[in-house]
């Protein structure tokens, strides 16, 4: 089952700048193969369903090793069975409506 | 790892009411043995991460079968490694601040 | 407009314990007499759009003013135009096809 | 009170493609002059909390206007009292730790 993901992993207890542990997970995903892209309030994910939630759960075992002792991670999950799409799809299906919108690169 | 889930499962392309396949997810998280508790807007599930997420899947998969041609599900995803903690301990500690609040039972 | 809420709140740089950050929420939405339910991963909240919105910015304002120097919320937001729904309707139309199922109280 | 949040529109009860509602969404941030960015699974939205909150509300607005009977919408809100970010540098942030690795343009 094809899965299209969108990750935000928030270590606690660990002070407030958590960058070196999103970059952390970004590796995790690099290191899984897996299609991904950071945005401002989490990384869009895409792959098959086991290969995703396998890099997920490594995602936090990698970040309490780091020394987090809690972890909340916020995950929405779309699957479809009526067609394919991909993340590009996905924001071109609304670009195609609204061609000039971002105000950021 | 014990995990601490918040899970909700929204199909798409089915029409307005979805309580039928909520319904089915809460009987695939009874199947699984996993303890959970459905509330207004999700459902919180406490087990270990392999055992929640292959139930988190079956959902996925029961929903599809069902006819729904499209899922999008949130699901928050807590984790410690300082202590032990339950769904209800995750209450009571606020409970035990403010004994009186819940305007609904 | 009429909302049902789930709200999240999650203080960060305050160390691992969130509790008493989660008991200030409540007593706000308390004293904004809006309907409310703790669970084990948030608060249903219940009420007018703007009365339900005015309430989760005073959330942030508490939380910071209690010493939290960066927070990070989740939010579900629900409307409807086609029939009026309670926080408690939402659930009774689950049990009604699954009577059984909770397994915590 | 600044914000960044990421904002997740569902119309329900209209089918299975709900691009022209994201799209409407998209055109009301616009409106509002928000600096905003779309991605795979939401949309990145930075401004003043009164800004974006009244942007959030008049999406729920317009895509009901547009037909949708029922929406539920996910949303998560950053605050921060410590230092001015803005949604740049929390991608920044990230890349200058690793550097390399989007997989999507």
């Amino acid at each position: 089952m094809k899965v299209i993901v969108d990750l935000c992993v928030v270590p606690m207890g660990v002070g407030v700048s958590v960058s070196k542990y999103v970059a952390e997970c970004q590796k995790v995903l690099q290191e899984a193969g897996l299609e991904h892209q950071l945005h401002a309030y989490g990384t869009n994910v895409e792959g098959d369903w086991d290969d995703v939630f396998a890099a997920i759960k490594r995602c936090h075992e990698r970040v309490h090793e780091m020394g987090a002792p809690r972890i909340t991670t916020s995950i929405k999950v779309g699957t479809r069975t009526d067609r394919e799409q991909s993340m590009k799809d996905k924001t071109e299906s609304v670009y195609g409506i609204v061609p000039t919108e971002n105000t950021l690169g």
